[in-house]
């Protein structure tokens, strides 16, 4: 797609959040690409011109997904106790504001499409391994600065906080209520304050 | 469907059983009622007979994953340190014995279907009270019998120790290695851990 003029990128751009968008509030099996097309008014030929067909489109959603989860979450860095704790609680401040409806943007795509087929779970597999990333280097930063203790494994605890926030997300979704996912992430980071250096206070 | 004969009975349990295992394969879309007709090798009378249409069908499906899932975990009982660490060391080496595909019984018809309709979204909520209960119950036996202090909440315990099993499933499924669901359970046990009453050594 490296192609594409301004405009080009912009319709593509305007197409993939709208599919995304459908696909968190039906579903990847209840999106058809005709909703997709109709909800963002371009024509069929346009629709064809920038994804394919579902599949394509669907790769293209999660990758984006991906992205802005990415975005969203790298700043500010996660990567003192007091950052941990305002994550936690603007993603439960987030889920609230939507009746926590649609669950996590990129884990539902995971939910739904990890056995449809080796690519997609692949590329489900990078946002993860991206998120994974994400997580890890604040925590790595936080070991450095000594705020983490010298056993503290950021992979397993970068691993245990986004396991956390998965289930608690799912969990959130499904009962329609706040407890399960606050109470995951407030385990999750009481785990990590596990690791806290006793010789440092807390930042 | 009180009226059913045993045979009856057993042949709906039969489709069920077929129906349940190709959802967890192939996902709720990609599992047509005709493929489960012809994997139960029965004919199409008898399919409309116990199931009218494949929405009668995912809902039994639902409910017989729910109460599959509380009979699976509910013997032996989780009611002490060492039930809970038996209960994770299972549940990785049933994941890692089908290669971390399908993820979690229950929790992947939750990531694929609670955004369908809100009757589905009631069905798969009543599964997770059922699982939350099942945890409560072995944690309010601690508490009672002075495993766990006075101020471990068994409601909060049981849905932290929730949320790290799905998380950590979708993860490993996702990913399809083991270390993040271990990571994540290990990290929920430790929580648990850190309400033992210090005044009683761990069963």
């Amino acid at each position: 797609m490296a192609e594409l003029t301004a405009k080009g990128r912009a319709t593509r751009a305007r197409i993939l959040a709208v599919a995304a968008d459908l696909v968190l509030k039906q579903g990847v099996a209840g999106t058809q690409i005709e909703d997709v097309r109709k909800a963002a008014g371009v024509s069929g030929s346009q629709m064809t011109h920038y994804f394919r067909d579902k599949r394509t489109l669907i790769k293209d959603v999660i990758a984006w997904q991906a992205d802005k989860m990415v975005r969203l979450q790298q700043t500010p860095e996660l990567d003192s106790f007091a950052a941990w704790q305002r994550w936690a609680d603007r993603v439960v401040e987030r889920q609230a504001a939507r009746d926590f409806q649609g669950g996590c943007d990129f884990g539902s795509l995971a939910g739904q499409l990890v056995e449809s087929d080796a690519e997609t779970r692949a590329d489900l597999a990078a946002g993860y391994e991206q998120w994974l990333d994400l997580f890890r280097r604040g925590l790595e930063t936080m070991r450095a600065r000594g705020e983490l203790r010298e056993d503290a494994d950021p992979d397993v605890l970068a691993q245990s906080l986004l396991a956390a926030l998965q289930g608690g997300l799912l969990l959130s979704q499904t009962l329609r209520r706040a407890d399960p996912l606050r109470n995951s992430l407030d385990a999750a980071l009481a785990y990590l304050g596990s690791y806290a250096d006793p010789g440092r206070r807390p930042a």
